[in-house]
């Protein structure tokens, strides 16, 4: 699901990748998500994007495509001193002109290189050229400057392809030139993070919010579990997008309760951190089938020592007996993967380490390992407390590094809600 | 560096990505690279992809330029349940065929969900449906089916845009069509892995090798510290262009020996693994800093509880002094981030495990937590078997996650080296 924010009086953009390492299944385009955000949020929609290898015709083909779709034309690569960048002759011969060498730009790159005690290669006098009528972007963390043009009233880019370079440059030295461009209508996005229910089902819960057309409009992503409900608001005036943004907020917070963890760019990890240092509050897990995973989410955040102190992974049975204290006999009579042992290993977890809240995981992350009884996908998951021990039963699908991941997940999800009670 | 592979004789292929997600800064689009690169491995270059958002002109308008660039269009995204998934009508209006339930994958789709003991929910219905004349392609992870047809000797797929589904779903419904697409054009690809050396020093150690031109051509990415060495060799006999990579094979093997950990994909766990199942040798882990992320890396394997049995994740001095039994007075006298509590963590994880390896890692992986003497980035590893106890000192940089997956990936090296003896 989606933003469609193509509308008449708003200024369209579109990307052109240019590299065949892209094309190769050596690097994955990074650059045309994080330009499609920044360009989002100044309320400039990117529409379309073409990736190209490094060859002329292909490049100035892209640049046509890009100039019918959009008013602002944004290329990221080839800028290189090497022979197969050419994207430099593209930009010249699109707009039908010379490329011409400035000393200015040559000094810079020699002071660039002399500056690191290093010698100019010869190659690099090639970055030093600019298509006439062109003007030179400044790189100030690389050798090779962007390119800018205007082509009938619509404005082409050219930038790095290193992604360091390329968001420096545009956040120093393109958006300064996008100020006149950007038109009177606000665009305020709005994040909301749901963890607990499949993409369909609160497509559901939402009915007829989610309509195509509507304002804000509504969508949903989904990424390991976590649905991303995007708001995203139009209007002339600001606050009037801001207070609609909020109106709607607040309606789908209504509407989903619990089901919502946070907003913005929240991982579940981090409310959970958030919760558990607010309420000075601590966790211990002992994980058998996310095998660390689980540890590993709750230990991504800066500062997880304040609240987490003990970890296992006691992979095997005998490990889940002699580290944690589960009776051998319970494991033999359940099996490992059971409730009764995931309880186990809560309670046995929490009483060594003398935590407020210990979780215990096992189950069959598969791919081989299952039984009718209990298939691959099969994962208990208890959270033990002085309320009490609570145990959930999972069957997930999509594979082992899919089942380990969604089942940490929803151990940081059923934390999450103990802790707002 | 890049792969040049256009030229007359062989097919070529595009991809167009659909989905506004790609255009709003919400997603990364991975599809593209990881498709290239099968197709690439297949000898199919990939010349050109287009990502549109989700809208039924934008995506017909983009079938229609991959089509004039090429002879196998491949489409990822737009076949979920919710409205704005319009792939399958775009795709059925570039056929000019009518959508059509059908049966039988309406049937799958309801067991799919009955499977799960869910209700299926009404809008999924329309992933039922196919344009006339298309081939259904079966998803046996998720419930969207794919969509070939074949258009004036061109092919179309379209495939979910969810990673993990499009993935299994190439794997097992493209390939097999593909089969009598490939041309007489014969393109090998080897990859070497390497770890414990950067790109540029690599670059260095190859010379010439690397030169523009050569066939094989040879060129080098890296990811997590991992390098990865590419040999591309292109000739019309099979047997010859394998005998090439062969030959460069060892050449660059030869000049780089225990760099190289192996071959293919692999990762640096996968390898260890393999060791660790044939020598029948097991290991536990006791992590500080890393905090789950190296009995994850193992865990990740399917089949790890051969040989993985025990891991703790002591992020406490006090459960470094409990669990382990890393004396008190020397995490006192040395600091919890020293060669002596690293050796201490592997030593002790060791005796209590009675595994053949133990590893132990303590370190800052920050961003606070350094001072002068300790910055963020110091991390000790040390690995303790019959021979002896080695400990390595690090000093890295780039960031938390960074420090945590490279302490981590050094561990497992250090491991493999010591299971090649």
């Amino acid at each position: 699901m989606s933003y469609t924010l193509k509308s008449d009086f708003m200024k369209k953009a579109s990307i052109v990748s240019i590299g065949n390492e892209l094309l190769s299944g050596q690097t994955i385009d990074t650059n045309v998500s994080w330009l499609s955000g920044k360009l989002l949020s100044i309320g400039i929609p990117v529409v379309s994007s073409y990736t190209v290898g490094d060859d002329t015709d292909s490049i100035i083909r892209s640049f046509n495509l890009a100039s019918s779709d959009a008013d602002l034309m944004l290329a990221t690569g080839g800028l290189g001193p090497t022979d197969d960048d050419l994207t430099r002759q593209a930009f010249a011969k699109f707009l039908d002109a010379e490329l011409q060498l400035k000393d200015e730009l040559l000094q810079k790159i020699k002071d660039f290189f002399t500056s690191r005690n290093l010698q100019m290669p010869q190659k690099c006098t090639i970055q030093a050229y600019m298509p006439a009528g062109a003007k030179a972007l400044a790189n100030n963390i690389g050798t090779a400057p962007g390119i800018m043009a205007e082509v009938k009233d619509k404005l082409l880019i050219a930038l790095p392809g290193v992604p360091s370079e390329m968001k420096q440059m545009f956040e120093e030295s393109v958006l300064p030139e996008l100020k006149g461009f950007v038109t009177d209508q606000n665009v305020v996005v709005r994040k909301l993070k749901c963890f607990g229910a499949g993409e369909s089902n609160i497509a559901e819960l939402l009915g007829n919010l989610c309509r195509r057309g509507r304002n804000p409009l509504i969508n949903c992503t989904a990424k390991h579990g976590v649905i991303t409900l995007h708001i995203v608001t139009t209007a002339k005036d600001k606050i009037q997008a801001q207070q609609m943004a909020e109106k709607d907020e607040k309606l789908l917070t209504d509407k989903l309760g619990e089901l919502i963890y946070g907003t913005g760019d929240r991982t579940l990890a981090e409310v959970v951190d958030e919760k558990l240092a607010q309420q000075k509050k601590t966790i211990a897990v002992a994980e058998s089938c996310t095998g660390g995973c689980l540890a590993r989410l709750l230990t991504d955040i800066p500062g997880a020592s304040r609240y987490f102190t003990h970890g296992w992974v006691t992979y095997s049975n005998s490990a889940k007996t002699s580290e944690l204290g589960v009776p051998a006999d319970l494991i033999e009579k359940h099996g490992a993967v059971s409730d009764r042992v995931a309880r186990a290993m809560a309670q046995c977890a929490r009483k060594r380490a003398g935590t407020t809240f210990a979780i215990g995981i096992t189950g069959i992350a598969g791919p081989t390992g299952g039984s009718e009884q209990k298939p691959v996908g099969l994962v208990y998951i208890s959270v033990d407390s002085d309320s009490g021990c609570e145990t959930k039963r999972l069957i997930l699908s999509h594979g082992r590094d899919f089942i380990r991941l969604r089942a940490a997940q929803t151990a940081l999800n059923m934390l999450r809600l103990k802790l707002e009670g």
